[in-house]
């Protein structure tokens, strides 16, 4: 095998596989148009342990390596990458839960988490603040006596918000950041779609209101102070390797449907494979696929061993295959014509889908200068 | 003025644009939703005089240069290019047939063109034949007597399709290639909309179908052998033109807006514009602006002297212009985040359409096929 | 005309494109492996006014216009990035000597200058400021009694300084900027040739020592304070304006000898033109050079017109053509494989001057950064 | 690690960078200039067995792996891609001879390629034919009686002939490829040296000349008809994933001196490395140097393991690598401004080489058309 996959995860790759050809790829295009996906296969997800994968046996979840994990969500953005993003925001929450929580949230939430029973969702952005995530307007207060926390503010472009039962919402207290849980039934917090997006439209993505937010202080996870430094960069880094092993998927996606379809599509004579201009588009892609594959292997792999350059390599797998899928859709499509406009075309879902990539989990820019940093930093034991 | 626009250019010029601002940008975004424009801003386009800009007066056109034709492509480009495209086929058939038509013909169809009472629709591209236009399946048989002809085949990807009255419809006779205008509503004639593209999605395309359509012999244009040799080139100069000045018009709309997000979007105590990565994108997209709008001036200019480089200069515009579009609304969407990826931004239509421009009125690698071989017809006044 | 060039213009292109094809093409590659350009050439180039092209004619100048001293620079970029060299640095000190100099400044170098008796050199860059034009660390002190400046320092990357007589100097006397005229034989400087450069190594740059020079105060031009925020941007704007049409004489270069290449170099029995993959490199090419040509005619127009684009249409210009002809010269050497990287085939000599246009005159970098200010400063008047 | 390298490929990897950091690097600068590497050097690495390290070990090679080959290759080619050739075409012929050789061609020449004794070159190319590897006219043609060859024809741009002892030249007879072994001194045999090439230029290339050069027949490798069928491949291979190697040699040369460069030089008070437009580009570089690392690795190990898709690993490898390390070499001298274009630098050196890699052994194009083939050919087995 050309990654050293182990049997076993050779073994689950083809099951997620088969399971994303019978019950994801013929219906992607619907939810897309919908802008929803069926429940029904959210909970068959849920069944097979999909949407806790990596939590431990212990909290009813599969306990697979993050390896296998990538290969999931690789199979699954290969078809839809609204659908991944359940992936995604359910890993990121419980990842985040898991480190960084206690006793009592753990066995309150892990479990439902890990079958899929309730979805959750993980709250940073603001409307004013972007990626700026030291300057929160949302709030918690505590109330006089302290026995009750009160949350004011607003998040916005919240993936699966739409259907989450639990948020995990970033905020400020008392100027110390800090992560903490909110139930989709708590008085005062609302939950407004968003609709109408140009890809990534079935991901239940939404904005948040909360107007004096009653919650008790044992909801907040890690403690004061840990929001930003310690809770969010577990659930980043989940969101980061999603994301990238998502974007592979389309980069997958794109290739082979365009080798496919190059095979099969004559020019006169000759089929556009056949053709010098087709094929370079075709070998870029496949170059692309590759290290794109590599790249997110790695990632995974360095975050099974919790090894030193688990965070860089995230990024680096995350930076390269959201700008790699977004050449392969646009080659994809430009392969087809206008053929590939259409949604009957997997690739125009692929255009809108990759764009998306690209800004979700830190944009590029924001990836350039984190990944430039982290470079940086190496600069001590490197060249001259 | 930088591109010595007279002053009657630059008047029409700022009309096109006020007209712009006030009919076509506030409901562009529905349109491509409910995916069709609304008939009233087409018959206002036609009051206007936008619809036969370049008709000579004495068909009821308004006789104007193609210069200023550009002008109105690139204002409307900049806010629908859906809407644009009822300016491309317009001009493809009416110019096509000012050009080679009877003068039975043009005093039919050329008044009713001029005035937008009617739309046409430019019909090459068929399910299997892609690019190549020598390899039609649709075909004109004469039946016995010659008195009439019997039209057998399909169209695909037909722009207006979906409202048109009378088509200029590309085939074969006796292997020589033939275009030949069929009103609507002949029997046997087909119209059925395509849905649910990626962008264009009020452009109003559609599947033509013919089913032993019985049509006059006067309605051939030109005459047999014609078709593709003489009749379409001037329908294809016209509509590169159109489509190049289109995407110029996407171009400036993605930087204008990007430069008024970034000076009024903070992140922290810092405008987006204060950040070397954002003001990267906005250098890249103005110094393409700049050189769209020359490469588009340069070949409107080029077709108003009829000088010799006018087809060279017409595939450069559409080659660079249909390229920089998609760049430079990959950069806006970017320049945007999340917030660029939904449908009240208009980046995110942007970024659907701009894909379009490189694929309609022959591919960029059509282009890059055909621009090289013009390129390389130089060899013997260039170089040692 | 495609530029409205008038008959004095085109005349005096075809004049310039003649004495390069006899003077400066054929020993182009000489000089750059001796790293030295001939006397005689630059010698010539003082006899023909070429090197006083812009300045007025009471100097001794030709007083041609500025679209006419691009025309001359993009012929001579054509054949040796090297030699244009001597255009853009003359330009640089006299036009900023012409604008802001005393009357004996000007009477005393203007003449010289305008007639290539001697050459002159722009120092700006430092060893340690790079690009950061207010951190100075040459300066200029007042001996006590004010008589007679005393100037230590070092100045590196300076062009022409292997030759030049007379050197614009800028550095700082009392936390002010200043630029200062200081002749080559004046004691206490030294001149220490820079070699073995990647390409432009006939540009005979050097790096300069001052030491306690004495000059009388008379020497300052402008005056105390004007240095980089009055004389300077005279200087760079006709730096950028000469490595812009520099830049575009390269990419001419490479387009004419690519097509001339690919039309008699046969693979089998087909041209290297008639193959898809070479196609494309040369419409990009020609399609850049059409692009580039229009930039760098507008910002010599805006220049000619003192109209207030005038800066950000020579940043425009200098940042797409030193882009485009890295591109160019890489397509150009890749067209012809091997023969390509010899100094026999002008391409290799492209390829290594390619790179320094992005850097000389501010680089790249600094482009995106100060053209993206320039394009933000719109913002009041762009979009909504 | 990583790359699940052994422990002897990672201590061999720490023995070839400490022979590059002691006995290349130092020199790499000067050899470039004088044009040829030190005799000195080449034979202390035939000491080192380098020169013959995958040559089995009966042959008085190392038996190295080739994952270990591709460490060798990519340490030395951070240093000198010159120096790095010796390693490729040595591989080339020594690895074609023990495939197909007769046990005598073995014995007489695998001892001394291994010990670096002498030097091979492998000799392909032509004046005339490109990359077009069946018309050849280099001829081969049997003396009446049959006992000896007579060889006319001329090769070019081949590397290492200047120093080389044996040539393996590839020919027709009687219409079959030929590969046929040439001793330097045989009469009618010379070599022209090829100097002045914009980068690689202590890479001994040269012209060869065939005039009535007479051979025995046993010199054949393989028999007439395995030329280019048998015997070429094997070459290829090696000469495709030492190059790939050195190309990445060349990437990781450029990443570690821009991060140290940009971490000690000051633009006033920040770092180059502060700075987001300098960041990006170390980002890019950094991400492409693991994506790199990895594809080499994976052609490397296919090869070692003969897997089906070692020819396909090895073309995307090269491919990937040239192109990157052209992009990073254009990015470290960016970085570095002018001072990045002195041959002090090892930028410079790293930018006239790296466009080589994108040329020899099948240049990028030659990659397009094959490896889009490749890809091709899995249309069965893929998508829909």
């Amino acid at each position: 095998m050309r990654y050293s996959l182990t049997e076993q995860q050779q073994a689950r790759r083809a099951e997620f596989r088969e399971f994303v050809a019978s019950h994801v790829e013929p219906r992607a295009a619907d939810w897309e148009r919908d802008q929803v996906v069926s429940r029904q296969v959210v909970q068959l997800m849920g069944e097979r342990g999909y949407l806790g994968s990596n939590l431990p046996c212990e909290y009813g979840g599969q306990g697979w390596d993050v390896v296998t994990f990538g290969l999931l969500n690789e199979a699954f953005g290969r078809a839809s990458s609204s659908l991944t993003s359940y992936l995604t925001v359910q890993s990121m929450v419980a990842m985040a839960l898991l480190k960084w929580g206690t006793r009592e949230q753990k066995s309150a939430w892990l479990p439902r988490l890990a079958t899929g029973e309730i979805i959750a969702s993980f709250a940073m952005t603001e409307p004013d603040t972007g990626s700026d995530l030291n300057a929160f307007k949302t709030e918690f207060k505590r109330r006089a006596g302290g026995d009750t926390l009160i949350l004011n503010g607003n998040k916005r472009w919240i993936t699966c918000a739409q259907v989450s039962e639990i948020f995990l919402i970033f905020g400020k207290m008392d100027n110390q950041s800090v992560a903490c849980l909110v139930p989709r039934e708590t008085p005062g917090f609302t939950v407004e779609p968003i609709r109408e997006l140009m890809g990534f439209r079935a991901a239940g993505l939404a904005k948040l209101s909360f107007v004096n937010v009653e919650l008790p202080p044992s909801n907040i996870v890690g403690k004061p102070g840990f929001g930003v430094s310690h809770v969010m960069p577990v659930g980043m880094q989940y969101g980061r390797i999603s994301t990238a092993c998502s974007a592979l998927g389309i980069m997958r996606g794109c290739f082979e449907e365009s080798v496919a379809y190059a095979a099969r599509r004559k020019i006169g004579d000759r089929s556009l494979g056949e053709i010098g201009l087709m094929r370079r588009l075709i070998a870029r892609m496949g170059t692309d696929v590759e290290a794109g594959n590599f790249l997110c292997y790695n990632a995974c792999r360095a975050e099974d061993e919790r090894a030193p350059e688990s965070f860089e390599t995230a990024l680096a797998a995350k930076y390269f295959t959201s700008q790699a899928s977004v050449r392969a859709a646009s080659d994809a499509v430009q392969l087809r014509g206008a053929a590939g406009c259409h949604e009957s075309s997997p690739t125009a879902r692929y255009y809108g889908s990759a764009k998306i990539m690209e800004i979700i989990e830190g944009t590029t820019q924001v990836h350039e200068d984190l990944l430039g940093r982290m470079y940086m930093g190496q600069a001590g034991v490197l060249g001259q």
